[in-house]
């Protein structure tokens, strides 16, 4: 490719654009030149809310999710039912749960998932202190893992290692999506759909 | 939508972050996640670099090109042929040219097609400079808008234009992309293509 002979200070923006997830190097491109072009609406303001961000944002100390205050504010939430422990890979994935209102106790952010392949171990995850966290009066800890190979394999990790404590350890159903079409899914959500099938 | 209840800081980023070209809501949120969690890597040198852009890149007042100099370094080159100009929607277009390496002349960025939904009028576009630099010499000014009613509504607009200066105006072929499989092309590229068909 080409030089763009537009200096090295645009193409040192479009490759950390470009590391952003959902950018590739064209639309990282695309973005560099809308960021340049739109200088007062967008570069400056995204700039500024990116250094407030940074300045702003913690990872909570008890549950690993990202708050302006540490402990979280969902940590902090008295209403919330601290016997009820949910475990999420990712604050991504807390942030889905949220945003769907389905659950109303505290949560734990594993920060990733067990992968031989990346070199993930138990040890670089947040695993110790939801064993000790769940010595404190957790009643039901709920395995939100996502349903791929290195979740499910962290979830079984978790069944196996939280067994010895004694918690009743749940996870989600699997199943056919809301407004999924069976003619859309894999064999194996639907093997799974099927075995988990419930009388009406 | 539930708040995220993670502080107005990560909303805002996430509000910036989905302007950009290519980055939906969903897409923003990830980024801007992924910009918290790799801050040393990709969040403090993104905001710098963008800085640095803001600070150091230009309009060229000559032809309208983003660079660190104005005139810009295309338009400053002699081994470019002055007597040919290139007139181009936007930057990018002007970048996916020079990637391909196919033209040695001088480029005119119109910034943005004629629209009369967007009332984008021609006094909006950089039409009266194209007017005054074809009367320096210039022997063929070559149309490359996009193949959109947008971009054929300017090329029209400027041959009617620019017939009265007498100089040579051309256009970009139309016809069957390269690589391209009839089967999946639409019905104007193709009936394009067959009328400018060429003896072999």
């Amino acid at each position: 490719m080409a030089s763009l002979s537009a200096g090295p200070e645009i193409e040192r923006l479009i490759q950390l654009l470009a590391k952003l997830p959902g950018l590739g190097p064209r639309s990282a491109r695309r973005a560099a030149l809308a960021l340049l072009k739109k200088r007062d609406l967008l570069l400056e303001p995204l700039s500024a809310a990116m250094r407030d961000a940074a300045a702003a944002i913690k990872t909570c100390e008890v549950c690993g999710n990202l708050d302006t205050v540490s402990p979280c504010s969902l940590c902090r939430d008295e209403r919330r039912d601290k016997h009820l422990l949910c475990v999420v890979e990712d604050v991504a994935d807390l942030w889905a749960l949220e945003r769907a209102s389905v659950f109303r106790g505290k949560y734990h952010v594993l920060g990733g998932a067990l992968s031989a392949l990346d070199g993930v171990t138990p040890e670089r995850l947040n695993v110790m202190s939801l064993l000790e966290r769940v010595k404190h009066g957790v009643v039901e800890v709920i395995l939100a893992m996502n349903a791929t190979v290195e979740g499910q394999t962290t979830a079984h990790y978790l069944i196996d290692t939280l067994s010895a404590s004694g918690v009743k350890v749940t996870r989600l159903a699997h199943g056919v999506p809301v407004g999924g079409e069976l003619d859309y899914l894999d064999e194996g959500t639907l093997s799974a759909a099927f075995k988990a099938r419930r009388s009406m």
